[in-house]
């Protein structure tokens, strides 16, 4: 068995590479990022940081071409400042949240899927993803959902004559959760990148560094990124 | 209501222009053509063409960077010759088709759906692609099938809050019915392109240059596009 681990460089995909590299062996993980034209490119060096530490083949592709006119505030194409407010603020104001990008996480998990068809043609083959349920409290990223990921995994066996399925280890957990699992494996956050923003440390207020910032909270523990990014 | 046509230059997809134009009108269809490395690359100027005819916008998107380490026929990279045979018979022979290039109907729609979600922001959209019966004969194509199409429209509405579909006019028809419904609609089948293989005209022996002159025969009359090539 082999897995591709789609990694943005956040603490939840980071989680995800730890427990396959655990599972298979880091000779049989591969790690891919995909830069959509999001304003919070920084994520994409901390993605190869990580895959450096866990010492697995790492691959990027370029799918911002297909997003570019999308307004979604998490493009860095986009004129709009991010709400300083969390998810199930932002979604009780308007009927979705202003970061979502038109499916993207189907859109990765397909091309992650060929990819690992391409790169695995003799194996079978696993696509990790990190989405929890923290991401889809009021529908905030629908493309998180349980039902989501079970419709596409459903597509992606059917497609691949059954060889690649996809594992989503924390559906149905929390990001506090994540980050306990994370903790007992050693993960080494202070790689990772969670903000929306474009600055050089986190920005601390955007949606995402709010729950990041709950998640080590929960656990008690300091985020080590803030220092290693010298916040 | 907006409507996003995968275009390959072929015969099928052709005729989903056709449909969705008649029904929404040419300024609600655009259509998208998909490098994937193909050895045909011809079919993507027909594309072209056939959108210049039905005066609709079209667009292009480079996948084949993500599937350049499969060794599927179909791609150019691909030191393979075709086999010329029916799909039913590669499929006797072995246990997937030659020219499976992996998830790639799956990558195509995930891109269209993305795209669709980022064009028409404002409106629902419908995503047409031609998979019809002949491509699934003995699970030739298994990203063909209906129980395909079902799993990845449920996670295409799921993942973009129910605003987008996929429509397959074609599934559980012939393409010697694809042929019929085009011929009523005057398909200009003699600008589509359907041969695997990479010469200036159509070779007349590849699996999709037979199933195409089968279907044709079926309905009676002769193929336009054998003038038009110059066979």
């Amino acid at each position: 068995m082999k897995a591709v681990i789609l990694s943005s460089g956040g603490l939840d995909s980071t989680t995800c590479i730890a427990l396959a590299v655990e599972k298979l062996g880091q000779e049989n993980v591969s790690t891919v990022s995909i830069f959509y034209g999001q304003r919070h490119a920084r994520e994409l060096s901390c993605a190869r940081a990580v895959a450096e530490f866990y010492g697995v083949n790492h691959y990027e592709f370029d799918a911002a071409e297909i997003l570019k006119s999308s307004n979604s505030a998490l493009l860095n194409s986009s004129t709009k400042n991010l709400e300083h407010s969390t998810y199930a603020e932002q979604v009780k104001k308007n009927s979705r949240v202003e970061t979502y990008v038109p499916f993207r996480n189907g859109l990765m998990l397909s091309m992650a899927a060929s990819f690992a068809g391409s790169i695995y043609e003799d194996s079978d083959g696993e696509i990790y993803i990190g989405v929890h349920q923290d991401d889809t409290a009021g529908n905030a990223y629908p493309d998180c959902r349980a039902d989501f990921i079970e419709a596409i995994n459903t597509a992606i066996k059917i497609g691949t004559y059954g060889k690649i399925k996809i594992v989503a280890p924390f559906l149905g957990k929390t990001k506090a959760d994540v980050v306990k699992i994370g903790t007992s494996l050693a993960v080494p956050y202070e790689l990772t990148w969670s903000c929306y923003e474009r600055g050089d440390t986190p920005c601390g207020r955007c949606a995402t560094c709010l729950d990041r910032a709950r998640a080590f909270a929960a656990n008690g523990i300091a985020d080590p990124a803030l220092k290693s990014f010298g916040k």
